[in-house]
Formats: C-alpha cells, sequence, structure tokens
C-alpha cells in the first residue's frame, strides 16, 4: 500500500512530514502540487482536502491531514523509531514542544513573514516589531533548551524536532528578504544570536534523506 | 502521587484537563487560580510555568503545560479509557481535529472573544465579522460530523472532543454578551444554528463528574 504525500515547495508544514517519513525510512510517492497553477484549489484536490491546503497524505483509501494529525498517525502506524516519546513523561514534553511551536512561534511568525513574502501590512511596522520580539523570546528558550540536550527532547530526535525545524527555516528564510531589512529583526546570523540552534541545525541538515526534503525552489 | 491541577475559573484550556481528569476517573488536587488577584504570575507560579498560564498538571516531581500536552501525558500514564485512539487511523482524526480546533476554531474564536470580554478593539467590526464568518464555517462542519457519528471521532468520546468543547462553550458565552450584540454573530440559539452540535453538547453536560468541571463564575 503505497503512502502519497500531496504538498508544496516551500511550505514548513509539508517539510514535517518529509522530515517524518526520511526519518521512519518510508518510502512515498511524491504530488508536488504547484500553488502558483492553483493545484492546491482544484475540485479533484479539495476532495482529498476540503481546506485547500499542504500537506495531505493519502495512505490506501486512508487520507489525513494538518502536519502533526499525519505526523502522531505515521507514528502509530510505523513506530520504529518512536517520534511522540517512548514514555509518558517524554511524550508530554513532546507535545508541549509542539503545542507551543504552533500558539506562540508560528503565530507570531506568520505576522513577520507574510508581510514579507507577500508586501501586504508592511507599513504595520509596530506589529512587525512586536512579533519580531516575541519570535526572539522563543527561538531564546528553543535555544536554551538545546544547550542542555543534543535535540528538543532529549539525546533522541524527536517530533518536536522535527515540528519546530521547518518553522524556524522559514523565519530565517524570511529575515534574509530584502523587505525584512528595516526591521531589524534581530535572529541573524544564527551562530552569533542563537548557538545551540545553528548547532542542532547542523544535525538535522546531516539526516540521511534530508536533502531529499529541502523546499526545492529555495535551492 | 497526587496530581496537583493549577487551573482558572472560564479557562477553556484548563476546562480540557478537567474533563479528561473526570472521564479517566482520576482524582487530583485542585488548585484555583484568582486571575484578579494575578495568582498566575506570582514566581512560585512561574517556577511551574513560566509563560504564566493556566493549566499546568504537576505530578509528583514531573510538571507539565500546555492543554493538549497534559492530555497526552494522562492518557499515556492512564490509558484506560484510550482518547487518543486505539487505531492509527483513529489517532490521525483525532489529532486533525484538533490540530482544527487549535488553527481555525480557537484563532478566529479568539478576535470575538476578546474584544467582547475586555472591550478593547470592539470597533474594528469588519475583523470581528470575518472572524464570525471562520467560526460559523467551523462550527457548520463540526455540526456536520456530529450528524455522522455520536462523538467527534465516532462511538466513544474522545480527546477530540475534549478539546474542542470548551472551545465552543466560551464562544457561546462571549456570543450572549450584551457586546456581541450588535454584531449578529449568528451561532445561537444552538438548536436552531448547530442541532448536532447541541445534542453533543447535551452528552457531555452528561458525563460523570461534568458538574465538578463547570466554571464556577459561570454558574
Amino acid at each position: 500500500m503505497a503512502i502519497e504525500l500531496y504538498w508544496g515547495s516551500g511550505s514548513p508544514f509539508a517539510w514535517r512530514v518529509m522530515l517524518t517519513l526520511e526519518v521512519k525510512g518510508l518510502a512515498y510517492e511524491s504530488k508536488l502540487l504547484e500553488f502558483s497553477k492553483g493545484e492546491h484549489k482544484t475540485p479533484a484536490y479539495l476532495e482529498l482536502n476540503p481546506r485547500g491546503k499542504v500537506p495531505t497524505l493519502k495512505h490506501g483509501d486512508f487520507v489525513i491531514y494538518e502536519s502533526i494529525a499525519i505526523m502522531a498517525y505515521l507514528d502509530r502506524k510505523y513506530p520504529e523509531p518512536w517520534l511522540f516519546g517512548t514514555t509518558p513523561e517524554a511524550a508530554g514534553l513532546i507535545w508541549r514542544t509542539i503545542s507551543e511551536c504552533e500558539s506562540y512561534l508560528v503565530s507570531a511568525g506568520d505576522k513577520i513573514i507574510r508581510p514579507v513574502f507577500f508586501g501586504k501590512g508592511l507599513e504595520k511596522v509596530d506589529e512587525i516589531q512586536q512579533a519580531a520580539q516575541s519570535v526572539r523570546q522563543e527561538l531564546h528558550s528553543i535555544d536554551a533548551r538545546l544547550a542542555q540536550a543534543r535535540w528538543l527532547a532529549g539525546e533522541q530526535i524527536s517530533a518536536a524536532d522535527i515540528a519546530v525545524f521547518p518553522a524556524i527555516q522559514l523565519l530565517l528564510r524570511a529575515a534574509a528578504k530584502e523587505a525584512a531589512q528595516p526591521f531589524d529583526l534581530g535572529v541573524m546570523p544564527l551562530p552569533q544570536t542563537y548557538p545551540n540552534i545553528a548547532r542542532w541545525t547542523r544535525q538535522i541538515e546531516a539526516l540521511p534523506g534530508y536533502q531529499r526534503t529541502y523546499p526545492p525552489h529555495w535551492k
């Protein structure tokens, strides 16, 4: 039963699932959707995912979307290696990290990424600076955790690392854009600002199959 | 080893954990924090939860916060009854529902709840109307799912029901406030607008221990 993954280049949410598949050593059929051609809004795709978002995973007759849910499904279906913790305490910490990523890092990050990439709302300087302040706080706390342990939830890679990494990568990409320069976001260069995140980034980049997950249009 | 739960009256996130504890039949020590007295910002509490939010659960030496993470921890620690699914497919659907609740229902709901409860931003009429439109879409899709099955993920109560229910209750409470009347949010009365959500609400209200979870200052 083949795994089919519908994804789009540059989506941090799709990237999470690709990393999960690589870490678990699972082969999959890649279905790359071109956002610019509206391929995520066709009637056929909307039948799989009524929200018209990526990623969506199809596994035989079973269809699942929302990146974290796909990760949880894959972890239950193919538990080796476990990504959501082998003890209740580890599971709790991993889920806490994911919740914090979604509720604080991604939501503050959005307020920077959207204006910088799409040019809309760049005049709301206070809002962007405030979001940058929240982002720096989150990155600071992630960096402090990575000073204590090799990965976010200890000595093994977990779903926490896989969920957080693409969100940070997208933020860094936004911060490097010309439109972001007037805001002095204070997140780069990474080795100086967040040295532990920089070291952890290299660990993820060294994962087997990492290159296959890297957004093609970022190359 | 006692379970201690730090919570605040009216927090939908704390309510989730209280419902989880009741459904699992777990006794706990209630630590009610008074927001108005700043009890969630004391140094002692910030040591448990540096974000100064509720809920936080302390179980012996183990401290965990973020509502969904606490639920996942309790489910691994006390698996009977399983709230996150007995099959990978069920787990995937439950996590999808929780992700959708957080990303779409809670975030749109916030744009209504905050102005209505705190009076700040009530002049942003377009924003509130747009949020109400998103909320109605989410409620519509939840209602449609509940027309197909007794609970959100099938014939048994799951973490999906427990995560979504308090978020909807808070929205309904906001919609009933005088400050919400000019906006015609279009969500009430529930039995007419979303009959399946109304039936499901009665099922949750009939759970043993439900009354102990109900926000005291709402009574």
